[in-house]
């Protein structure tokens, strides 16, 4: 790098996009901003930086481009739509840097119109990021890049200012499988954070101490990074602080389940955990936390008419609960490596991606090489591991009886379950008794 | 039998066993009649019964007894718990008529506590009904018996009273093998009555005529009796007349998903329609008729943020609608037919009983005979059929992308949908163009 800082044009100044571009401005980067949102680009103007009132403008004459905008269809826009996009005003050789979280196909699709169109010459990259607006102001996320090797090279200077150096993946497969890994993260994100919601609902019908409850999980092998960072938002009667609206992860689920479908890739957790937050959504819970998706299910506690729950103790209650979450962090991690092995992503690096990153889980650590071995070999690894299928079927199945009988929904939990029965039933009696807990990933793969 | 009509007690006089109490009165008998429900007593009374204030006062000497409560745990206190109950009061030989919906584990535990409390002398003969109020009250219920010939043969003229002549099951298995049959059953009417509310909050969504839409699903193979009959009371802005309370079905869904449970079937299906009653109970819609689960569907139509469809026409959008439910009706078939196989019931017996009564669907009829060829026989039929699986996923997979366009939830065709890319996804490329719909039923069984 030359010691003069090139100039950046930055598209998109939400919670995330603002703190990437004033992070850059710190850095001592000539940022000029563009949003729809006037207010917005007062505020990035006060934070030091140059604004543009169209995204052509903006772009204008700047070498380096970065997108940071909610959806695909706002992305289409902005770059190549009608109304003074960035893409025509990019001088020859620029670099295009699209960190929003869209699907593959899309970027393949933005890639093929720029040839299209003659600007072939743009050094597209498909960098999606993870970490919320803390870290991008810090410019410390996770950023996973997919890309030609020129594009990155291009680039990397401006990823690194972005990234914790940690953090920061090249993905193998070029353009668009930034974006396919960033999908597969998310299919553990979707599942999980509903997972939080659902084991402290379950553990309120309980009638046990949430906090103790919570704490006890966290430090558990049912513990995940989702439940410890929503947990106190669950706990907290406004869902406060707003720190992810369920609006982001249903858009993100909808990625995922529309890609599949597009594949004809069955995902039968996130769609489940999707039509959950459909539900949601339409009980108008859509602009709060994602952790208000606990009112789902508590609202019925107390109301639906008598129940009588057969567990007694505090200690096995506890135990329900964590073995309810462990069957659902199994299926989880199953569906999430069952896809990325589908979309012929490196698992090994998948696996560390998800394990540090939000994405990840107690059971996701334990389990995660045995499930690729299974991917990859065909079949589960000879010794059973850590944890055995069976066991982990009847500690979820004695979760979804007891909520049966309390009439506590268990929508992740039921879902689970049901997979990996599917599997035993498939399978000889000696495999039920005996497999380890990685041959479920059979539902979803081979 | 003697002209002269033997006396009958009859326990348990709600909606259904009021009908068929008083039934029984108008063909001649002396019924004396006992419910814990004091004024419904009286009506009895007025109705021309004689009544008990007491379950061994109703039996006291009565060689005949009908238990028609509501759960196998109100049997369980009327016949042996601690107040009084009638077993003991029956007299030796005296026959037994269990029309109660309960568990086939239930009933064969009856059966060995009579024996086990020195009364092997009951003639026991589980026997649930189907068929609502009114045609308990006409004698014309679907009843399905399994019992010992001994205890058949003396409860006979009974069951025929209370039956239409054409809907008497005499169910191969024994003692039990009525109520796996009703169960299965209820696996059909379970999702059906779900996908009616589901297919009508869908044509919402779209901005269909709901009744023409309506209209058109029950001239068209999507049609099941369940949407029929559900139909009305949909669209009805109370759900009146309240003809089946949401509970009922909930009782069902339990004795359905907790026996799977205990034999570690799996009912993806059945499970994922209970955890959507579950949210129903949660939101206090349990005393309504179970039609009103369309609230889940439609509350958030117009409140969840722009949405933006892609289907135009009419016709599209009702073929949208049917796709949804051929798809639904095939996988809830195929569980149908999956678990009555794993339980050993006849499998005709079982498909005749259910296009007969209210779990019949157009699908069922079509596509029921070659999903029972699939299950004897190991694999599909050589021939695909009426029905390629590949066009009902396309179909559905159509629906399923545009309600997620419309962020209408489809918890039930979302469902399907995967259960089918599953299937697909572990068969060779040649299977997926080809097999018939029957082929699905492998995700359960095979």
């Amino acid at each position: 790098m030359s010691s003069a800082k090139p100039e950046v044009s930055f598209i998109g100044l939400g919670a995330m996009g603002f703190g990437m571009a004033t992070h850059l401005l710190k850095q001592g980067y000539k940022v000029t901003g563009f949003d729809v949102f006037g207010p917005t680009l007062e505020r990035f103007k006060a934070a030091g930086g140059g604004i543009a009132s169209k995204a052509a403008e903006a772009a204008r004459g700047k070498d380096y481009c970065v997108c940071m905008v909610a959806t695909a269809q706002q992305a289409q826009a902005v770059l190549l739509g009608r109304d003074t996009p960035a893409v025509p005003a990019l001088p020859n050789g620029a670099t295009l840097l699209l960190c929003s979280t869209v699907p593959c196909g899309y970027v393949q699709q933005l890639q093929k119109q720029l040839s299209d169109t003659g600007r072939g010459d743009i050094n597209l990259i498909d960098c999606p990021v993870s970490g919320g607006a803390y870290r991008a102001a810090e410019g410390t996320l996770s950023i996973m890049v997919g890309a030609s090797d020129q594009a990155i090279a291009k680039g990397r200077f401006l990823l690194e200012e972005l990234s914790d150096p940690e953090k920061l993946y090249i993905v193998k497969g070029g353009l668009g499988a930034g974006s396919n890994i960033k999908m597969c993260h998310q299919v553990l994100a979707a599942n999980q954070i509903l997972a939080a919601s659902e084991a402290i609902g379950f553990a309120m019908h309980l009638d046990l101490n949430l906090q103790e409850t919570g704490n006890a999980v966290i430090h558990s092998d049912a513990r995940s990074w989702m439940f410890g960072h929503r947990l106190p938002r669950i706990l907290h009667p406004q869902f406060q602080p707003l720190v992810s609206a369920l609006t982001i992860i249903t858009k993100d689920t909808s990625i995922i389940t529309s890609e599949a479908r597009r594949y004809s890739f069955p995902t039968p957790m996130t769609s489940a955990a999707e039509q959950a937050y459909f539900t949601g959504l339409g009980r108008g819970y859509g602009p709060d936390d994602d952790s208000g998706m606990v009112r789902l299910y508590t609202e019925g506690k107390d109301k639906v008419g008598p129940v009588d729950g057969l567990v007694e103790s505090e200690a096995e209650k506890n135990a329900l609960v964590q073995g309810l979450l462990r069957g659902i962090h199994l299926c989880s991690a199953a569906e999430t490596l069952a896809f990325s092995h589908y979309l012929n992503l490196d698992l090994d690096q998948v696996l560390e991606l998800c394990v540090n990153a939000a994405g990840g889980s107690g059971i996701l650590e334990s389990i995660g090489p045995d499930i690729i071995k299974t991917l990859r070999e065909g079949r589960p690894p000879q010794s059973a591991g850590a944890y055995r299928l069976q066991q982990i079927a009847q500690e979820l199945q004695d979760a979804v009886d007891e909520a049966q009988r309390l009439k506590a929904p268990l929508i992740l939990g039921s879902q689970a379950l049901n997979l990996i029965r599917i599997v035993q039933q498939h399978a000889p009696q000696e495999f039920r008794e005996h497999a380890g807990a990685a041959s479920v990933v059979k539902q979803w793969a081979i």
